[in-house]
């Protein structure tokens, strides 16, 4: 049995972990017995609760907590991207508060897989606790790499585990199954407990013929679903989408054909930074038509060389080149692998759409794949960057044209058969805004999975199930946290406001020095104003303002009101009332007053 | 011939318009001689010249300016939605520079149909030059409402023109040709100029059985591309869109079969405020199964008044209720059709999302149905609006699920029939982003077009054809003018590159008043924030930029700079620099200084 007290620490290579006693290693080494019914339970089982502090009713910020007897284990904890109101925030992450009221019970995290909305709050989380974490080697080997930008990694206890693999964490035992996904080395697990087993798909599709790897390991749902699942949490980001996710496959065969059309062209491919696989096929298709690779973007270089690192990429000597010596090679010579495919305002991609970029001029000549498809959201910016790459004369293979990507999540077909093979009591979609839950608990309910044993919750949301009931407790401390610059959590709703009102109207500041012993005017009111109007040719409405604002303070003054709050009061509503009438905006009016 | 002279005012009935020498009215009065070749010309023909104000590399603000042997006139002047990054911008109009420059040449506007993307605009422009407006009854009705809000109705020259008419405007003559659309008397125009006939398509689709009127007009398409057209400008909004539009009558087939499914619910539907006969679609559903109908939303309530007066829109006598009346009756009895398709912030179907509705509260027991697409870039608030209705226990139909809504707009099929039909010499494709410019484009070079004959142009392109040749003109002045509030023109650069500042970091505010002898601080510095930390637990920070700036103005003191340009540059760089090594933020830093 796997056991957490000889961890070792990531040392940088595959297969480090081998302390496992059990060998449920997916297909190769079942044993016949294990498909026999196991032997009734001798006693009644005890509960096991689940708190889910991200993940549900948003797409982003993954992050579950399980506690049995006592003992606390957490599975992932991602990130978010700030949606559009929420100004100038840079990410958001999940509120720790509810692990840091429990931390002395927690003996671990689990994490499925290494994207960013899986493992990009941990670095936030071990700067507050230092929980042992329990990955993959790709899994661990990114997350080393985001744990030293944060100057986190030597502190860190960092575990390797393989797939088909088990760890022990408290009375969890962890299990790590190989799904497919957009990125290697993904994993269900499945939580062997005293109150049963409760499994999490993590990110899965069902790739039959995946281009790197192995199939999904079906074999292991489905010994898990024989001998008993207590609870399936079950990802549910394509719930919505019929049918089964093609196979990598069908981009492989598309990508041949584009290099074969694109012959006389520099090639640049832009995809996710993190889609291993996906770069290994532009470079096998590179090797094949004689074309020297190049990377663009500080997280696609990165990435690839974490994986070329840990073997999950693999480049033939000779291949990779420089991006500064792109110009010792004629455009048929070359292709480009770029971020930027969500067309991110400052990513390669990006830069280059908008002549911005320091080493790559774009124009005619260039035959640009994006590799990958819109996430909601930024069809838009996505839709801009291609424009402006058409009208530079570039050739671009956009979304929908060809078979340039495939979704890295199970479409129904594939959840009803993983959901059919777990064969779980009680079932519980996550990953997914609530049309996405919706839809996963409706397929469950067609499968035959009773309504009241579908639980859909919201982030806080703390359930108790054991093989008796499923009930829902009192929701724990959860939400979101603003990561804006270095401050974290110090941008709220009040800051958010602020920006919104100033992004909408701007403002106008009226400051005037006030006489300390009358309270008149000495000197101002002076107006200054930001993204209101072009002051040079609005002086008119300027000089209302001050004439205005000077009226209030002269007024106040006489009738021998000092209360500052009231006056300032006094200036806002007057002066807003004023300028909306004249403008109909309203923007924000901030008096400064000063005694002298 | 039809004469401007002559022009009746719009006086709110339909066919108020009879003054038509010809008859050319579409396929009904068609005399066998007109398929014959026209004699050939006698002398060489003169130029015509276009213009492009706006809808190219855009969706929104369709303009387009003709003009030929001294002789301008205009086609559509719409507005666009503003961009995520034009922050506090309401709409978005063209520039009307170049109409002003040339006004006294412009014989007069024909507008296609009542879209805000094509008439949108005509309130601002009627603002500054009153020049006369020719379209069909259902867009002059929609337009005269429009213009009563802007005061204008009653300086405006509105005259009424019913499809297959033609109407002179100097020497041009514009006739009017029927289309399908997602609006009523939606129309191409056909431009005869003595230069030769240049047909702008206007919005269309082709649909042979459209749920209210006619088919398309195809035979005018057809008669003008026999006898000979000079130019074709063809929207391209669907022109990646491979294959059919569906006809409008799948839409009544999915209708018929929702209303059956929530015969015990209330039904909310969501649509465009101008999808007319979608609304008499939904009207004609509610019939059969006995509902009364209500509407929500203020510019629903709008175009249905304008629809209804004007025959557009057959309602059964006892069938709308008012809004207010609703609980008089039961769910089952009720149809509610609403605003807010695209998720608008504001708009009835968001409020009732997010129980802010005053007259409407959802909950289970309501069926809403989404009866349109998301328009690209309202993806995510349209989602949003959706996963607000589910958590509430609605029951949602929307994009995809069910034949709800069918687009207005030709797709690739149909864009080629029309292209062949018309058989241009040139083909300019119009209304589109770059990508559906592109699209159209080639659409055309497969049918046989030679690709110089092809002119995809940018707002402002300026562009002189004839039989012999087309050649790109100087670009005229073109481009967006903002619209914010009352405030026309007064947001620019300056003013929105304040607001997204703003809008990021907020501001900091630093104030002192300074002794009008020495310079040295007499009161302050004080600091004020918005937008950037939650003071009341950043208050050290806060301390520690009074500090600084403090140091910086007795420095200057000390120093004898009186220059108040160059001290409050310093304490911008100092301070901006301290915060940002601080906390990896940049808000506004705005010094005020007095004098006492």
């Amino acid at each position: 049995m796997a056991d957490n007290k000889d961890n070792k620490r990531f040392t940088g290579k595959r297969n480090s972990h081998s302390n496992s006693a059990k060998n449920y290693s997916g297909s190769k080494n079942r044993s016949k017995s294990y498909y026999k019914k196991p032997s009734k339970p001798e006693k009644t089982k005890p509960s096991i609760k689940i708190a889910f502090l991200g993940g549900l009713n948003e797409i982003g910020k993954n992050i579950t907590m399980f506690e049995c007897e006592g003992d606390i284990v957490l599975l992932d904890c991602g990130m978010a991207f700030p949606d559009g109101d929420m100004l100038g925030v840079d990410l958001v992450i999940p509120d720790f508060t509810y692990i840091e009221q429990n931390i002395d019970r927690v003996k671990g995290m689990v994490v499925t897989h290494g994207h960013e909305d899986h493992i990009g709050g941990i670095p936030f989380l071990l700067s507050k606790m230092n929980i042992p974490i329990y990955g993959t080697p790709l899994t661990i080997g990114l997350l080393s790499n985001k744990l030293k930008e944060h100057s986190l990694f030597n502190s860190a206890k960092l575990n390797v585990v393989n797939v088909g693999k088990k760890v022990k964490l408290g009375c969890f035992e962890a299990e790590f199954i190989h799904v497919n996904h957009s990125i290697p080395d993904s994993c269900a697990i499945a939580l062997h407990t005293p109150a049963g087993v409760v499994v999490h798909s993590g990110d899965f599709k069902i790739d039959c013929t995946p281009f790197v790897g192995d199939m999904i390991d079906l074999h292991s749902f489905a010994r898990l679903g024989h001998h008993g699942v207590l609870a399936f949490l079950c990802e549910s980001t394509n719930a919505e989408r019929p049918g089964y996710t093609a196979t990598e496959q069908t981009v492989t065969a598309s990508l041949d054909s584009l290099f074969r059309q694109a012959r006389n062209s520099r090639i640049i491919i832009a995809t996710f930074a993190s889609n291993v696989n996906r770069v290994q096929q532009i470079i096998d298709c590179a090797e094949k038509y004689d074309r020297k690779v190049a990377f663009s973007g500080r997280s696609m270089v990165n990435y690839m060389k974490v994986a070329e690192e840990l073997g999950y990429l693999k480049v033939p000597e000779n291949m990779i080149i420089d991006i500064d010596m792109l110009s010792h090679y004629t455009p048929e010579q070359i292709v480009l692998i770029t971020t930027g495919s969500q067309g991110e305002p400052m990513s390669a991609l990006s830069r280059m759409a908008y002549s911005d970029h320091r080493k790559v001029v774009v124009g005619e000549g260039d035959f640009i794949i994006i590799s990958a498809n819109p996430i909601p959201g930024n069809e838009k910016t996505v839709g801009n960057v291609v424009d402006e790459l058409l009208k530079r004369g570039c050739k671009v293979i956009y979304e929908g044209m060809y078979d340039v990507h495939v979704s890295g999540h199970a479409c129904q077909e594939e959840l009803k058969i993983v959901q059919k093979l777990v064969n779980p009591k009680y079932f519980i979609p996550v990953h997914g805004e609530q049309k996405h839950l919706r839809k996963n608990a409706e397929l469950a309910q067609s499968l035959g999975i009773d309504k009241k044993n579908i639980f859909i919750g919201d982030i806080g949301s703390h359930i108790e199930i054991n093989e008796k009931y499923m009930k829902e407790l009192a929701p724990v401390p959860a939400g979101k946290v603003f990561v804006d610059g270095l401050g974290v959590g110090d941008v709220g709703s009040i800051v958010l406001r602020d920006r919104k009102h100033l992004a909408q109207d701007g403002l106008i500041i009226i400051v005037a020095s006030l006489d300390v012993y009358d309270g008149h005017v000495i000197s101002g009111p002076d107006i200054v104003s930001r993204g209101f109007v072009y002051v040079r040719e609005s002086e008119e409405l300027l000089d209302e303002i001050r004439e205005h604002a000077l009226n209030i303070l002269e007024d106040c003054a006489d009738r021998n009101i000092k209360e500052w709050g009231t006056i300032k009061n006094r200036i806002k509503d007057d002066v807003s009332k004023m300028i909306g009438q004249k403008t109909r905006r309203f923007p924000m009016i901030l008096p400064i007053l000063q005694e002298v």
